[in-house]
């Protein structure tokens, strides 16, 4: 099963790159939830191709209509499923790979799993498009959070060799709302342009840059999650290892734990002045266990530069049994990292959810 | 829930440090698979403590009792329920824990999760003795797995900062036999003695070492797993971050393709001299878009240092309110690292097994 | 969790009575599955109002749009999203519905559970139009048998006081091409016109009537379903009870064998002249410990007497707190039944559609 | 998969007949419950064959050994498991049955399932004896209903052709007492002696005889259950049919009401003197559109006769393709209805769990 994730909030993802719309049913919003549309719509622009410096060019406004669920913005307990029309498909662009495999794309284990069955213009279902779903359920959960005083907040760790500082053991409101502000929301304001940069320079070269991002749940009281196979870090994992081009997360200080010493890294509690039991470090990213301290759950993940270049690569058709050179049209983003953050939040915010108290 | 986990194969583990037993059930063993026992009891072997250069001075047999399921040798179709009895327990080591909150342990998390109600001795349900059933549940799914060709093999990537090389982008299977007889299995052999000194110098300090190991699933076919939420890399993370210690999990390359551009680290596609689809590097570790390529299954997880050291450290006692100081005594792994490869080799053969058509 | 459901084939069904729209996320169909879209509007038509003898007036054409997951009438893999638009609803009707409550209907229990925050209109979720959406899954899912030589038929084997024979231990072709052409099916011709003279009276005086629908599974091999929780019995009954109005289900010869004795109900096995396993008798309609035996699978579902009659009824109103009077009107059947017929035969084959072997 | 049930609280049951030992494993009980083990054993010892009247002649104590997740009877908050030994098993008396299928039994359905494989001694995992288990976690689900005012209470409603009388519209307490004390609990003082008779007679004649159980579940608020999917009827009916010999469940009057006018049956509500929201009558079983109404959930399960008579029978021998004489032999329940009456409760108890809110 593909389109099916959660437990307390379950959600079904639907659609296709070119199918005639995507989108999802959210079971479980708690009947009465206000929901704020327009602060939906905002999560869902941060991720829409916007044309802009760091994005394809393709424009595409992911309106999304709600079928069922909500009456006067209010959700009344039964499934919301919400609905985003494909309208923006030029189909055309991708006539020439039906048969031909972009390399470090979904298309050949698409095409074997599916046995050739799958649309594969746009990608098809591997499409980033169908991120623009789990963000609007993202949406809703972030606000469901934010109820309980649990915030999700995240900057661009690094655009290729260009790095920014890491979450402090603490993050602080204004942080978190100058972040929440940024297209390109970084800690250290010296480091954007040089991303802009790096990106602008990839895209320039007809080649693409990956990054990380790095997400923070603050809000979160000690003792959410479970040992073993619901650990904090499983659930949220799973999930940010469903979004396209994830391919490492770490929790914390992660690998650069592996190579020191206990006594280096091990987070010492202390009561603070006001009695709340903390670490002095958040080398854990405040999960031990799989259980969370307390501390803000701190985590970043891997992303891969985009797929798809236009410099011309090697590769098969499937078709015709040759290898083939392949060069790439149509319009794709030099930097993913940009676009992907809000869709980090969404998984985040989505995990988190899953472990809250009613 | 924290105890049981699967679909295809699901697994119900239960137990605490210091209760009577600890166990699994293994419910979808298929009826009429012919059980090596001697093979998981090898397997269990390789994850107890023996005492030895890498290990807690502790020994436990982890001798398993079946209970139901099976019947000579062979499982019925039934659940298979397991039992390790808990024989070497000094629970006196743990008196002085009961509300001193040790650093980077479960221990705060688990206090407030079952508000004082649990066993807390040596960790409770959060030790890491619970990776005795895992071993054993994985074990079973190798044998699976083996019968459809696919094998599950690793190395230690890393101690401290000694690090082995890569696998290739093929593992063949000489060197898959050389990795399974060595207690600390390494590609590159000049590796080993300065592995073992580090962890002994570690051990020397009264202190403890991270690592990393790297694992590979060979044989696995193209077209398998799941877009979006059941991608092979959701269920693998969610599974290997059940795993105690481990911080980080990346697949391929992974965070290392961050700082790539995309004509550097894509995996470009040919056919080889036998007419099968491959990649000419490996960078995506088997997985794109969720879905297995037809290349080995390549992934690493970071351990971080053993939690408990024996130098003094701060920290809280939750029952005075005060900040105190802690010095761990008993018997500890100076380097989890080694016990834990077995337990990722599990962990990913149950993960795998999932995906595998019957 | 309401509407998620189903493991090989998972659906996630969503909506409400006077929703923009109402519909079905399907998980699981085969890639490659030839759909029948004819045969699935069909069966959607059983269904529909269509304001003929034994139907609300109201007519609804129930036509799908599917959004995704189907390409030139083959099914890609991916979730298949089908959406039922609500084009027919008088939503003044309702009015007086606010803080009423119907006897018999689930308006009081929705009202404490989503705390007034459902749409009570029509129903809400709770509409008998809720399964729509459940007709279309199921088409599929017979669809998906039809390949393995498994069919659902069904006839009404009752209606107030009348009752149709039972099936007997062997369901042939022909008596399941008859059933399947009736909109009103029954085994003895004799009883149609006199059921329909039962639903005819009961309408005429503003009432409603009860009655009884038996279904048969035919061609299931022996040794399917599982011991225990997910017996054959378990899972059919759980999504029977997901049908309104269905308020009992037995198996087989059920109630009746309680006042019996063993030697009078026992199925016998025997050797048929084919050297096939059967048994004599099938008063355990074709299960047995919770698996197939190779027999039909028969059981038959208590349907109650539609709760929306026209004669006048004591109730409450909720918002004032008074006990009141209440006279329905608007468009109602005064026998479900003959409507529940093919959701029950829905519901049948995407339950038994969880057994089959790939 | 067979042994898994349950979201709350979520078991896996496993053992055989004869094997080493059956047991179950829970996961959810919250941690600090405070657990009546002599409750739990008063409820187990209801179960066990006793050798009393309308038992078996075999005697099984069913003690309980808990492995962990309880300490002083104190429940930790992590899975519980309990170990039943089976020691009083007299494997000789099934050697006959290896290849010859017993009538109404599951020997051949197992047997097709799980390839000859299983464990076909006592019936192996379909054995009434996996009840004790099932009996055990019910046990634990009761005491948690206990502290939010909700019971469960059953009667006999029949044995053959003797009925007690049905549950009214209100369980008082005295009535649930008094059941609760009876070996054979009936409304109707009256019917007792001639149930007996039923028994005795039925065992006289080699032969067994059916009944039914009428459950209610007191004290359970509106507004729990789901629409649709896991709708009250849905989970328990599910749950019910999970238990050997259970071949038909109806709620409130069921099937009673298939021959009625809604006018005759709808359930009216009325404002009672305290101001609450209540039924003249319950015949929907305190169940409507799948979610409690505030009445008592009331539902009946049939139970058929013991499958195992001593009278010779007609079966086949799959080993030799011949049609064969069947005479059994050894320790039967004449009538498993009484028996059967806890193992109802238990499932009630655990699936009305399921829904309470915490």
């Amino acid at each position: 099963m593909s389109g099916v994730w959660g437990n307390k909030l379950k959600i079904s993802v639907f659609g296709e790159s070119h199918s005639a719309a995507i989108g999802v049913v959210l079971d479980g919003v708690p009947a009465g939830t206000k929901l704020d549309l327009d602060a939906i719509k905002a999560q869902m622009a941060r991720r829409a191709p916007n044309g802009g410096d760091f994005s394809t060019p393709r424009k595409e406004a992911d309106e999304f209509e709600l079928l069922c669920g909500v009456m006067d913005g209010v959700a009344e307990g039964t499934p919301i499923c919400a609905v985003i029309k494909n309208t923006n498909v030029r189909s055309s662009d991708y006539a020439q790979l039906k048969d031909v495999m972009r390399p470090s794309h979904a298309d050949y284990g698409y095409r074997m799993k599916y046995r050739a069955n799958n649309d594969y213009r746009g990608g098809g279902a591997s499409s980033g498009r169908l991120t623009a779903p789990l963000v609007f359920a993202g949406a809703v959960a972030r606000q469901l959070l934010a109820q309980r005083g649990i915030d999700v907040v995240s900057h661009i760790l690094s655009v290729g060799g260009v790095c920014d500082e890491h979450f402090g053991t603490q993050i602080d409101g204004s942080l978190a709302e100058a972040l929440k502000g940024e297209i390109l929301p970084v800690i250290d304001e010296n480091v954007r342009e040089r991303m802009k940069a790096e990106i602008a320079a990839a895209r320039a070269d007809g080649d693409s840059v990956g990054g990380r991002i790095e997400c923070a749940v603050t809000g979160l009281p000690a003792g959410l999650g479970d040992p073993l196979f619901d650990s904090v870090e499983s659930v949220l994992s799973s999930l940010l290892f469903s979004v396209p081009a994830v391919k490492g997360v770490e929790f914390g200080s992660g690998y650069g734990m592996t190579a020191k010493r206990g006594s280096e890294v091990n987070d010492c509690w202390y009561f603070d002045d006001d009695g709340n039991v903390r670490t002095r470090t958040n080398n854990n990213g405040g999960v031990l266990g799989g259980i969370s301290t307390g501390m803000p759950i701190v985590f970043n993940v891997a992303i891969k530069p985009t797929a798809s270049i236009f410099k011309e690569q090697d590769t098969v058709n499937v078709a015709t049994g040759e290898n083939v050179k392949l060069s790439l049209k149509g319009r794709h983003d030099p930097c993913i990292v940009v676009r992907a953050l809000p869709v980090i939040e969404a998984a985040a915010a989505l995990a988190i959810y899953q472990f809250v108290k009613d």
